[in-house]
């Protein structure tokens, strides 16, 4: 039936999702924001409802030979909680759909279960739902997260304006880092089975790819300190990407200090030690899951307070574009990965 | 770390998932309906939310070679949407993640989403979310819809009592023989790629299978006729399944009536076709997505006027069991298939 044949790669991951949901046609009075955000927003009767959802599968997002089960059942949870605080939203339920192959014993199962259920405890979520398949084709998972938000009082990512500060939680890079660390060790591993990997001195990096932590404390702090953000959105795939859809979405360019990007002195070291930049790691690298975020400049006095904030750069007119301004004083466009697996 | 290993396949689908949730605590005070039903409930201020995932797994949940990708659009959201349904709620918005390949192109993708519109304009509901991944191990869909029913108007498994008369809408059966008449027609072709399959004369119940009809109609005509059932599930896996599903849920037995069976004379004729029972293709045969719910007995003359709805049994106390009364006169306990495929 095909009369012509365009692939998916020529359209990259974001055009994809544009291309599909350009006709989307919204028909419910209650779809205050549908695709293209962290999550959507639905208005039921003055109460706002946010419902995100995510697939996660092997050998693309995971790779069961170093992520202990438990470790992957708690950060299938969080990353789609993360998107939910993404909102300056509170998750409050999640259902969880797996395909699973008969390779998996009821034990590896529970094991996973268990960090379900961790996560849910620590951000006080309920499971809700779930359906259970068999798989043919490796372990996948699929996590939809609900949470809820007073009445308008969501955060898209459409909302930057010229002068607002750009700010970023935590650190950046070091998932990636952790991710490089993970795959090296694994390679040694799998040329010298009787080599055991010594992460030992790396639990931080390890830490930060295969244990994310949704920044909860985050949106809870602006919202005790009375800041509303004007934008936000969480770091999944790397902070270049996720700052220009900020200002695709706000109409908008920004200028992003590199010396004010915020890196762990870990992160740093093992860049060096992999010879890759710490700056590309935190720009391209993705998974950390720290909130992204821009404030009215008013608000800077308060920002600065938090040490765990970083005020990183500016939002300007969508004319001077997207720019990083590095500490040698040049001026780089910023460009997005996203994901090109497509590509390879 | 594993001390035993016990397989999957020893506690089956259902056995499996009591397993996984039996320690599922809830936090939320909003949370009215937990993981056992074909949706969740969520109180949210008054107004009552029902949510439901599922996936659909290409090699198990279907097959690219006589699956249209327009009608597999249409199929992942009504199966989602029937599980609303079930509840007696009205679908609103659905979230939608695919995993793709790159052996997909963008006008394969496509045809794909004109069947998820299809089958959001004929329902009324909003894609809301959206999440595009790589798949290297086929194409992987990830379905959430989201309803709303008025406050506590939802109906669940777990409320039919003894003397309610057991319902279905529609015919069973004919989905499960329109899918092996595809898997014979596949094998003729793959052994003689020369002869294209003759399907003409088998539309209904090749359509049963490639695009089955969630039965907003019957929840609609029940509201309207007052009728307000006792329990409810949509049929998925098969008529005996999902009885004793709200036998268990419902702390009850039941009698079931062979001769009652709703099976089309399309769906008779192709089991005596492939020499099986046509019976045996309702009770365990799945994918009809009719509705099979209970109701009290003072109801009977209301749904008898209703042609598309055949009432083919009682709720028994539960020690008398779960029961067949077969034509001839015999009785036989009815016994669950769920999917046994971890065992193949």
């Amino acid at each position: 039936m095909e009369t012509s044949r365009t692939e998916i790669a020529s359209l990259g991951e974001f055009g994809l999702i544009e291309h599909l949901t350009m006709n989307n046609e919204t028909r419910q009075a209650g779809t205050l924001l549908s695709v293209g955000d962290d999550a959507a927003v639905i208005d039921q009767f003055g109460r706002q409802c946010v419902i995100s959802n995510d697939l996660l599968l092997e050998g693309v997002h995971f790779d069961l030979m170093y992520t202990p089960l438990k470790h992957l059942g708690y950060k299938a949870v969080v990353v789609n909680l993360s998107d939910i605080y993404a909102m300056m939203a509170t998750p409050t339920h999640i259902t969880l759909a797996i395909g699973i192959s008969n390779k998996f014993s009821v034990e590896a199962l529970d094991e996973f279960y268990e960090g379900v259920y961790a996560a849910c405890e620590q951000f006080n979520v309920d499971l809700i739902g779930g359906d259970t398949s068999t798989s043919k084709i490796g372990f996948i998972i699929s996590v939809t997260a609900v949470g809820e938000v007073a009445p308008d009082k969501y955060v898209t990512r459409a909302g930057a304006k010229v002068n607002d500060l750009i700010c970023v939680s935590g650190t950046l890079g070091a998932a990636y880092l952790g991710l490089q660390l993970l795959e090296r060790e694994k390679k040694i591993f799998l040329e010298n089975p009787g080599i055991q990997p010594d992460l030992e001195n790396q639990k931080y990096l390890v830490g930060r790819m295969l244990k994310p932590e949704p920044r909860a404390d985050i949106v809870e702090w602006l919202e005790q300190a009375g800041v509303m953000p004007t934008s936000m959105i969480d770091v999944s795939d790397g902070l270049s990407s996720e700052l220009l859809h900020i200002c695709n979405s706000s109409d908008t360019g920004c200028i992003l200090y590199e010396e004010k990007i915020p890196i762990h002195d870990d992160a740093r070291k093992m860049a060096l030690e992999f010879q890759v930049g710490a700056v590309a790691c935190a720009l391209s690298g993705g998974e950390d899951y720290e909130l992204l975020f821009t404030i009215k400049q008013e608000d800077y006095e308060k920002v600065a307070r938090n040490v765990d904030i970083s005020v990183i750069g500016y939002i300007t007119e969508k004319e001077e574009g997207a720019n990083l301004l590095t500490t040698g004083g040049n001026k780089h466009k910023l460009t997005a990965q996203g994901w090109n697996a497509f590509r390879s």
